[in-house]
């Protein structure tokens, strides 16, 4: 016979959140109708777009505060504080870095963090309804870019209100938004913080991606992009993300995390897991393909891979020759994804157009995934930017 | 109406070789029959046991000219010289060694090159026939590991009359061989040259090629390890090759190569080839596939991550104790597979316990494949140790 349940104790029932979190949150949606048509870079039509967002903190009476956060590759607008409670719980992803008292303080700044077009995270996407046929866009969903992510977040900042962002920021996908923010709406951002990322992907970085898209396009389930929704290509979506896990570490993390240790318990099959970095690997993979689309994926790492500013504008100097912002650039020296020079090519050019810019080379064994970790000076460099930024705005 | 056909130059007809290499060959077989079954590492027995292999040059009359060559993960016996001629001949392996005149001198030397245990070209392996079922092994192949590739090579210098080896030498796997020669056999080789390899994957290259097994593995094709001989899984095993050939050039090199070039005509489709890269890998996994069995990549790179000096003799201090030969360490520069650090460490070990250990890391940007390509110091490093090991031995 079963004991009659305890009494839920009452903490259970009150969520309680750190100190230092914005706590609870919800995504909101704000679709723009078939009478706002997005006009994309490729020259195709997109309509109704619906903008998923967060917002954190208080847009002040000046609005001057505002500041905008651009998430990476398989990101959400959830970027900070829970959405629930107890075991149900999840933090957003740059909640090490923005809350009351954090380095993008809510006290002191109004974030906004939107999902980007073609994500499946609520904002507009191949998942998204055709309205032309009532069923996902699928791969006939339009080719989209970069710069067309920047025009959606700007349609969400006039509908918000917000003239002028006190910064953008973002890190790997999200510092290339952040670029192309500081390009295409000069008059509209007082500081453009790119982070691990570059004004164009290595060749390398694109061959990684080639090969995450054969995974998934040589996936039989994929059937030439009309994949059921109850059963996607997850075998090529799985090999994707663990090729893309293997680029976000380094090798030294990798060896201190895992090293070459064995599996306490033999799988008994040769094939089987062995060690240790094999085991982690496999669950990033099924982890991911519960939690993303595999035609998003196959459109992403194109858009990233095709972000290029100096085939845009003849050079970079040329790229940034109509940049009015102040920048903080900031690579890590264990990132092999989105290495340093890069990004200090990024600075070069910046400063031969006498442009106002600070640059940090941060020392961290983490490699790319640097930037959503702790143990590196990240934070204080963001606090302080904003801090000045903001001053100099005053002033 | 057709033009009569020209009569066929007689150069064509005539195979002409350039003057420094050994010229036409053919690879040799010797089975070892049910009277000397091998035994393996994991206990198994394995029987009848063929080896392909190829010499160059001849063996001198004191015997102490040999020299073992060990090829990688992909190689075969054919390391030198041509197997046909005109649009039919294929090159070796390392032809840019060895060769009259060249690195490994033929006039000098009596070069043996053995395709290892396990392989798909010759010698027994996953391909073979199974003599209790008349049909291929496949995964039904014992498993095998560097230290009985190394058993193999030693049956077949025993049926040629070889009981010391000037030296043996090897790049990536290859090396580990060569490592492995030196611990197991130290009465039988004067000079152990490990180029380009580590006494133990890293965890980021276990990582990879887990990735390339769960490629092969998740293809549908695969049919858990029993695939049709004409219907293989090419999905899998091109993905495996892609992933490699990214970990076998560098960054700069792949930078050098094809940087962010578009290929000149576009493929119209959005997930079609865009960058030079793509293309580039792309071609690679399409021809690998052609000449290899996906059986064969899974036993071979699990072969590769369990080998590890350190957990077999306790510290790579231990692993060396009994060695008496000379050794030359190589590794490049820009080589992330097998970063330079991994010799280091092969180094220290060999000079702490106070044996003859030259070095170089080699200046090359192109990555872990720079042991094959020209343009570094590896021929003369090679000539000039030889030699000295060669004077050594008979003053």
């Amino acid at each position: 016979m079963d004991k009659p349940a305890a009494p839920t104790p009452p903490e259970a029932l009150a969520p309680s959140y750190p100190p230092d979190s914005v706590g609870l949150v919800t995504t909101r949606l704000l679709t723009l109708g078939p009478e706002r048509p997005l006009r994309l870079e490729s020259g195709a039509t997109l309509s109704p777009v619906t903008i998923a967002y967060e917002t954190y903190g208080e847009l002040n009476a000046a609005r001057d505060n505002a500041v905008l956060v651009c998430h990476a590759l398989s990101g959400s607008a959830h970027a900070a504080g829970f959405h629930g409670t107890g075991a149900h719980e999840k933090p957003g992803w740059w909640e090490l870095m923005i809350g009351p008292g954090k380095a993008i303080d809510t006290t002191r700044w109004f974030v906004i963090s939107s999902n980007f077009l073609g994500s499946c995270y609520g904002t507009t996407g191949p998942t998204s309804t055709d309205p032309a046929t009532g069923r996902p866009w699928g791969i006939r969903f339009p080719v989209f870019s970069i710069r067309d992510m920047v025009e959606v977040q700007r349609l969400l900042l006039d509908e918000l209100g917000i003239e002028r962002l006190l910064a953008v920021v973002g890190g790997s996908m999200g510092g290339m938004q952040a670029l192309q923010w500081g390009i295409s709406h000069p008059a509209r951002v007082a500081g453009v913080i790119p982070v691990a990322t570059a004004a164009g992907m290595s060749a390398q970085g694109i061959a990684f991606n080639e090969v995450a898209r054969r995974a998934i396009i040589g996936d039989p389930l994929w059937h030439a992009g009309g994949y059921d929704e109850g059963d996607p290509p997850v075998h090529g979506l799985s090999l994707a993300r663990m090729i893309g896990h293997i680029t976000y570490l380094s090798e030294e993390a990798m060896h201190r995390k895992f090293g070459r240790r064995r599996l306490a318990e033999g799988t008994g099959a040769f094939f089987g897991r062995e060690f240790e970095v094999e085991d982690y690997l496999r669950a990033q993979g099924d982890k991911f393909v519960r939690r993303f689309d595999a035609n998003t994926y196959l459109y992403l790492t194109r858009a990233m891979d095709s972000f290029d500013l100096v085939a845009d504008h003849g050079s970079l100097q040329n790229a940034f020759a109509g940049c009015t912002a102040s920048f903080l650039v900031v690579s890590f020296r264990s990132d092999w994804l989105f290495p340093p020079a890069l990004s200090q090519a990024i600075v070069q050019a910046l400063k031969r157009s006498g442009h106002d810019v600070a640059y940090a080379n941060l020392e961290s064994d983490q490699g790319h995934d640097a930037f959503l970790l702790p143990g590196n000076r990240l934070g204080d460099l963001l606090s302080g930017f904003l801090a000045r930024l903001h001053e100099r705005s005053r002033s």
